[in-house]
């Protein structure tokens, strides 16, 4: 397995209409897509476009989303985690456990669409990677 | 002011030969630089390049640094900035604290060679992001 592209950064926010006044109006990003709501993962996300990667603005959504717990540590918000791109999500994930790492989950459709792991920080010193497999008509 | 690219995602560790050996065997990036100390700002670093981005890899130099701090906190490493290019530091620092926000110290030469500034987690939904004029010669 070889990582590929930094699809985006993961920013986790208490409020993604804030977030959208700071990278907007105080960093002077021009292209800032509509806000969903992907509600298997308990995530409202935000994604702001940068000439080469993606800012991702996560925002709870629901009382189980896991950003909650991230929120508390951090009530300002933070960097939640960096996506890389791979080719193949299950070649991926069974390299990954292969290598002694541990995956959380099943691969499941991320915000692009396409199927997504993530890998405990632990085995990534400290930081939450996620991997998504590069969407077939992209770049 | 206007942010561009999205020069590198900065990663603190305790060891930058340890978090190279995770994006090289666990994560398979291919094109790691060698790491270079940077006296100034306490750092040593280490860039791991990725097709459209980098990852900065930055261990503790000296008693001063200020990683020590972030790795007292997080003890394996973790997120510690994001990076975004702009034109001219001079026009963005001026731009940032026109706007309210709290530029760390005076613009000074990073990792790149071409002078960046930091802007306060405070003013950025907590993140803590530098500010880095784009190489001349660069893209």
């Amino acid at each position: 397995m070889m990582i590929g592209r930094l699809n985006h950064v993961g920013v986790a926010t208490p409020s993604i209409e804030e977030s959208v006044k700071t990278y907007r109006d105080l960093l002077g990003a021009t292209k800032i897509h509509d806000a969903f709501d992907l509600p298997p993962q308990g995530v409202r996300v935000c994604f702001v476009d940068l000439p080469n990667s993606q800012i991702e603005l996560i925002e709870p959504l629901g009382e189980a989303s896991p950003i909650h717990k991230f929120l508390e540590k951090n009530p300002s918000g933070g960097q939640h985690h960096v996506c890389f791109e791979v080719a193949d999500i299950h070649v991926a994930a069974a390299d990954m456990k292969e290598k002694g790492a541990t995956v959380l989950g099943e691969p499941r459709i991320g915000a692009h669409g396409t199927p997504v792991i993530f890998v405990h920080p632990k085995n990534m010193g400290g930081v939450l990677v996620e991997l998504m497999e590069t969407p077939k008509a992209a770049h």
